[in-house]
């Protein structure tokens, strides 16, 4: 089943399935674009996984690709073969990542009306592909976002300043790109997938304004400690000086089609069709999981519990799956992921308790600073430590899960899959 | 909802669905009595329900009960017809829980084989009949379970080495009364409603040993500490020389039934059944919850997303129910209890969402130490507070969501209910 979800969430996997060539139709999800009908066409991207996602529209469109252009993570380049890759710092913005946005930028600009640009954006896009409009400086750019997170600012309220000191995010490729037709494939690494937020929304209708960003910059008091150029920027952009980013109903949108083509929700949904192949009943509980690991891990130690008392939420053989993304306060000083410990903590909380097997894993491959993408427990998990004079909740208080399913050999190792949609649990009550 | 979770818990309906006369016949549960086949009926209990009950059962028996007692918390007497009342401390064992759980002894013991005794226990109960097997002094006892308390032994291991040394419970109670018909009400309080657990199952066969009590004392390294008449009294144990607890299959259960009344279970299927009269589609997701209050709000907060998002793990109208009681960290200063936290938090992760709300409410009626049950939120919560200049998130921080919801005046105020099987929760999305 997690392998169900991995493939689900593989970049290349993820493209085929959503885009497709019929005779001289390019299928794109819902939607049939007559490819004979089309000037140029341009491969436009950006991500972690954006050259694997580039590939899989070279390899669909061939020769029909012109131009194109993605930036990349250093280290995650690779060849092809009418895409030109640039790789570039991230999480930390670099000048490259600006070069390469400038250049997408270019590439979107020359593409006229007749044409057609296909946008593949993945986890890693926002930090790839900053453009500070001038005169801010990357620098300057960065303070502030720096500033934003120490006030505990929220990723709406850092999303809505970034988008209005950048001129790529917020729909402002799309208005480049415009009058091209505009397919914008994306791999989601948030919550909730909203396609404003995944890589900051280049191609998507922006609702946030240049007087929200202000708001929100007052709201934290921190206005006066503004670069210059940004506190000028925002303020002309308040008096109407500086064209807004493109809203809902703007004609920059007018030939854009944006689609999610990987996902949380999608690998989970994979993994709950595999689950029902195998005769379980799978329960998606939610992909939108948030929280302090142990205790979300509790929650669902509680639901198999209760399968097992009384046959609800669903019944045997059941197959709970949760997607999403939680966190780990480090209290230790052990080795670990966020995924390994929720395994961790599951079987301590299923100490004894026969008939149930969880799995947590990282869809990226690689849980924490560790080799593995999670482990799988059960009600035997903490007894075979025992065996072996370990203490699970010892080695749990110590952040120090890799170690202990390494012990057991329960540890689950995939290599990186190039991709990244979040994690995926299981939880198995036969 | 959850009223009809507070009606299925409170103890006089409790009894009353389970227990009731037919004719000449005594039905309790699924199992029938002739009435008039029996000697004398004698009515004990031990918890801080245990008026309420009693008294449901002499509104049941009338005249037919001969001998009765109680053992209640101090503030918690009540007056009945032919069941004395004794108070005593708790949750801090007293010498008039010793007199009161000997007089019940006493009872049991005089009871014999034509007669029928029906034992009503709810939350407390094992707090009030400590009687430690002389020459064990109620202080040498107290000093056990609080060294091993110190030492994080979970509830099952105190509990084994708390059967060994007292001559209540672990179904020794029931040995008492044997070879009487023994019927035991109880209003569990405890996550699983293990019948063991609840009150320590005086009338309970007991899987425990003495051998087992004494490898928990030695794990944790504090046999040495023992007071003498402890250490005496467990290794005799050991040796054989004393008799065990009654274990599954005693004779000394062939006349016992025990028959769980009131329950978290009962609680959240009774508001699941009024959901549904409602029109909403119940989703009762466990009553095994434990964990930090926030992140297991959070989980709510993600399972209410899905459903919004994808009408998945239940459709809408969805009324998720859960059950058990969560813990809160402290952290600040401020007023509050688990309940409201869980409200407070939800509120926070569920803020600008429409179409959802949140209660969550303690069936004792007193979360924490405040007046109110618990609290109810939504998606306005945190806008409305801000309209008001108070912060939820800093609220929240500082432990104060008494306040948060007392500005709001969506506190959930019940009174005191005479009940407690945990806490009840409910996340309605439209």
């Amino acid at each position: 089943m997690f392998r169900a979800a991995l493939k689900a969430a593989d970049p290349i996997e993820a493209v085929r399935k959503h885009l497709h060539k019929d005779g001289d139709w390019l299928v794109a999800g819902r939607k049939k674009y007559r490819l004979s009908a089309f000037g140029d066409v341009y491969v436009l991207g950006a991500g972690k996984a954006s050259v694997a996602m580039a590939q899989a529209v070279e390899r669909i469109l061939g020769a029909r690709v012109r131009f194109g252009f993605v930036n990349t993570k250093y280290g995650h380049g690779g060849k092809l073969k009418r895409v030109k890759v640039k790789e570039a710092g991230h999480p930390v913005p670099d000048e490259n990542g600006v070069a390469g946005a400038r250049e997408l930028v270019g590439l979107a600009r020359q593409a006229r009306a007749g044409d057609l640009v296909i946008f593949v954006v993945s986890g890693g896009a926002s930090a790839l592909t900053p453009l500070p409009a001038p005169p801010i400086t990357l620098g300057e750019k960065q303070r502030v976002t720096q500033d934003l997170l120490a006030c505990g600012a929220n990723i709406h309220e850092m999303n809505t300043v970034r988008k209005h000191i950048s001129l790529f995010k917020g729909g402002q490729l799309a208005r480049e790109a415009a009058p091209a037709t505009l397919i914008t494939l994306m791999l989601s690494d948030v919550i909730g997938d909203s396609m404003d937020v995944i890589g900051s929304g280049p191609t998507v209708p922006d609702e946030s304004t240049f007087g929200r960003a202000w708001e929100i910059l007052s709201g934290y008091g921190i206005v006066d400690k503004l670069p210059e150029s940004v506190r000028e920027r925002l303020q002309a952009g308040v008096r109407g000086e500086i064209a807004e980013t493109p809203k809902p109903g703007d004609e920059a949108f007018a030939k854009t089609q944006n689609l999610v083509v990987g996902s949380n929700r999608l690998a989970v949904d994979a993994a709950a069709r595999k689950a029902r192949e195998l005769g379980y009943k799978p329960l998606v509980l939610s992909t939108f999981l948030e929280g302090e690991t142990r205790d979300v891990a509790r929650v669902h130690a509680g639901i198999a519990k209760e399968i097992l008392a009384s046959g609800r939420p669903v019944g045997r053989p059941a197959c709970v799956i949760s997607g999403g993304e939680t966190t780990v306060t480090l209290r230790g000083s052990g080795l670990g992921g966020r995924n390994q410990e929720f395994a961790a903590a599951a079987a301590l909380y299923l100490d004894g308790v026969d008939g149930v097997v969880v799995l947590s894993g990282g869809t990226d491959g690689t849980d924490g600073p560790t080799d593995a993408a999670g482990a799988i427990a059960d009600g035997r998990t903490v007894a075979r430590l025992r065996a072996k004079n370990l203490s699970a909740a010892a080695m749990l208080a110590d952040n120090d899960s890799y170690h202990m399913f390494e012990a057991l050999s329960d540890l689950i190792k995939t290599g990186p899959t190039g991709t990244n949609v979040m994690d995926v649990r299981l939880v198995l009550v036969g």
